[in-house]
């Protein structure tokens, strides 16, 4: 992924100071990876320490940080975790253990492609060190500061996001969110959140609906809980009064993140997004979705070859260990939807805005 | 409401037995009704025992027991009781006495008509009984035959609309539905989930995907219940899954029932209803609303006119009284749509099938 040049896009002027981040979700903390469990939100903040790339994995897997962007860089740092463990191992064994960790990340979740960049781009550092016959100090140092660069590009695509999605916007908007694309879901900012943030600092910004997102409900755990944290007017409703609010009140744009897109630029994102996109749609409503460029998969042609991943049904039967449903019920958990792309007013990434969304656009813009 | 004549419909052939209840979820018993607490199940079945009128109203507002048809035979109920309990009081006041009882009762929820019809049949009743100078025991006696009748009416319109739906499903379909339009919202047997009976004993059920139906969980905690207790085959989706399901899976209707039906044929339900019609619309896939006539309440023009009830937003906020959002977090919590009688594809009445659903064809199948 190379980083946003936003500079050259935005003049030499400088932009407004960005709206910090109150939260500080994931940490490099003496050799170990720290990680807010986002699973315990809004009630408690509770914080995992990683201290192998299994227990990165672990968290990605279990979800308890998620987030296209966000894994990608926790896998990033996953892959740094385990070069800094082969100090005890025998040095022909580093590349077979490297290709290991890596495997075990790239397995913990399907779906996003970031995960894949972010373990990719370590890995090939990782080799091209050790061909350079790179000591065990040198890979762990240098493991971590790729990490560091690779999450530090993603806040700073977040920011180019911002400010290339708020100018979409008009004033005085209302907006209609789902699932967590925000700093929880980031480096940082967030993707369709930090959209809303921005707009909100420029006075774009009436009023947010987040969509509670079951059955995980990251948008009345997470987003609710962000954007009340910015002071950002905001009323949730669950998923099935979209439409409804959609006709009752004045809804001006739908933003989503996006966890895979497509060549086609079909848009793979959580479950929902799909439905929220056919709403906006028979409402006139601009459904826009704002992903960095590493989300874009180019080497999947279309949406029906993402695979989307089928989570257990427990997460639906039961909410905090109660079940909701009756004993020996069946249920289906695909964890996201895919949105064909005409659909899609708009992406936002970092290198531009594809608009309206299709498979040449995007790859127009990708190439800028 | 005149009584439902399917034998003049059906020919002189008996007809194949209905599916059994398993559960009496209302019963009068020894001069109180008994009322199954939907709101314990599917863990447990608990039991409340109504001996006033102003219980019955607690029962219909706090959703002990609720679906449109149900309320109004409970609102019946609840007249009969006041009509019971006059004996204790001077004759002079019963008058006054019942139509407070009566407007009580139809204060306890605004959308569904039903209730206002369940009512209104037993205050006509007891006006008739008190100009005959009925002395206390005849009032009581005859109120409770008069709640029985509109009871056993329903469950007649019941079988009658599960008649007429099953007939326009083909064999093997896939159907999904919303909240409960089963035997739990009717004096028995069900609208929407009586047409999926009947047609399942016909052999023209392959599944069925009941939706969760947020916030009060009666697809997932009531209608997948029933299912279960039928043996029809049944997957349980979250309300956001519906747009994917519709597109990766064959479904072949989507059947639910109503609150309350404009004039022009609008159609106020469960909120999500609305989203599901959009959603049905776009995969092609028929939409059926099957509703008693007394569903219809031809005072109201059109669906924007139909008052929708906005209930706690702690029930959107708050699951079996934990909290799933942060302190102090603004909802919405609309517990009907409206959906436009364009996205009908037809009305199952048990006086006929109004397809496609229009003003026109309603007040003509209504007169018939």
């Amino acid at each position: 992924m190379p980083a946003a040049a936003p500079s050259a896009r935005h003049g030499n002027t400088a932009r407004p100071p960005f709206p910090k981040d109150k939260v500080r979700h994931m940490a490099w903390d003496r050799g170990t990876l720290r990680v807010l469990d986002q699973r315990e939100l809004p009630l408690r903040e509770v914080y995992l320490r990683c201290r192998t790339h299994e227990e990165v994995a672990a968290a990605i897997r279990d979800m308890a940080l998620r987030g296209a962007p966000l894994i990608g860089c926790a896998a990033a740092y996953g892959v740094a975790l385990a070069g800094a463990n082969l100090a005890r191992a025998p040095r022909s064994s580093w590349k077979t253990r490297l290709d290991a960790a890596c495997r075990v990340l790239l397995d913990s979740r399907p779906t996003a492609v970031n995960l894949r960049y972010g373990v990719e781009r370590l890995r090939t550092r990782a080799r091209a060190l050790l061909q350079e016959g790179a000591g065990a100090a040198r890979l762990a140092a240098e493991l971590k500061r790729e990490a560091d660069a690779f999450t530090e590009e993603d806040l700073e695509c977040c920011r180019t996001m911002a400010d290339l999605g708020a100018a979409l916007l008009k004033k005085n908007s209302t907006i209609m969110t789902h699932c967590n694309a925000g700093a929880l879901a980031t480096a940082g900012l967030g993707t369709a959140v930090g959209v809303i943030r921005r707009a909100y600092q420029l006075g774009k910004v009436r009023h947010v609906y987040p969509c509670e997102t079951r059955p995980y409900l990251q948008g009345s755990r997470l987003t609710l809980w962000e954007l009340m944290q910015d002071g950002i007017p905001s009323t949730l409703i669950t998923d099935n009064m979209a439409a409804h609010i959609m006709k009752t009140e004045r809804i001006d744009a739908v933003i989503v993140g996006s966890d895979r897109i497509a060549a086609n630029a079909d848009v793979a994102n959580k479950i929902g997004t799909y439905g929220l996109a056919i709403l906006a749609k028979h409402h006139g409503i601009p459904f826009y979705v704002v992903a960095p460029s590493t989300t874009v998969d180019l080497r999947v042609k279309s949406g029906v070859s993402i695979p989307i991943e089928e989570r257990s049904t427990r997460e639906v039967v039961e909410i905090y260990g109660r079940s909701i449903a009756p004993l020996g019920a069946r249920a289906r958990h695909p964890a996201f939807d895919v949105t064909p792309h005409e659909l899609v007013t708009a992406i936002v990434t970092e290198k531009g805005v594809v608009r309206p969304a299709d498979g040449d656009r995007l790859k127009r813009v990708l190439a800028a």
